[in-house]
């Protein structure tokens, strides 16, 4: 396995991509109805995946539509935030959990970056997500992702890569 | 595999176990800092897995105290709310989710139930979760899991049986 999505619905989410520090305040992305991509490589994913996996995962069929028919992230259309999750790679060992098959940091967050990139892209480049105004937000790699989500049925779906 | 569990860190969270009716108004659950239990069972899961599974996802340390450490759910002690989430089970066909290994659903609300029963019997029995007021809530098979929470982060992980 190269990579692991988990995939959320929400109503709305809003998620912290800047801590507090001090002298500034924390800052945060937010999205109305849409989907949450969390995230996760593992040693040995490379950056070839990447367009594949968001050509999968944009247009899986798991966004309830205002008829009640599930529908792409592409035809709904839906905003994202894209949440990076390394702990979806974790392995239980005994009472704890072990990473030993994640990627390691720098070249996670490479991978992480693209993936970013492309998805961002592909939601810019077509027609009916542009009308509509589509926000495509992400979380900033290596730091707590603070997030508050409300749902109408989280919807939860593990995709593997 | 029998069974699937996800499971993520919550500062509050808020579950509708009832749906609107004609009359009524919908019915919710809600917990303060805790864990979201979400669970999908297989076909050919027996009830046999159920006390092995509730052991070892009471004692994997994945809650983070006050201290910053990561302990246990009956040492934090997390309040929990169980969450049914069949979509978990969901394998990837072209652009849908097909749920072929699923358990069928009168089975799976028995091993949901029991998986509860359980839960509740562990918690409650436990001296320091039953001093902290520990408050163990659940979910209702079958309808959707309506939810809304809020996070210190979530640090997703995937437990398999």
């Amino acid at each position: 396995m190269a990579a692991r999505v988990l995939l959320q619905q929400c109503l709305s989410a809003r998620l912290q991509v800047k801590e507090v520090e001090e002298g500034a305040a924390a800052e945060w992305v937010q999205i109305q109805r849409g989907t949450l991509i969390y995230v996760c490589f593992f040693k040995g994913a490379t950056i070839d995946i990447i367009p594949k996996m968001v050509n999968t995962l944009l247009n899986v069929k798991l966004c309830e539509n205002n008829e009640g028919n599930y529908v792409s992230m592409l035809d709904l259309p839906a905003n994202v935030i894209i949440i990076p999750q390394a702990t979806l790679g974790g392995k239980l060992k005994g009472r704890s959990m072990q990473y030993h098959y994640n990627i390691g940091k720098e070249e996670g967050k490479e991978l992480y970056e693209y993936f970013v990139a492309v998805c961002e892209k592909e939601f810019a480049s077509n027609a009916k997500c542009a009308e509509a105004g589509v926000v495509v937000r992400h979380g900033t790699y290596g730091i707590r992702q603070v997030l508050q989500m409300d749902t109408n049925g989280p919807y939860t779906h593990l995709i593997a890569f």
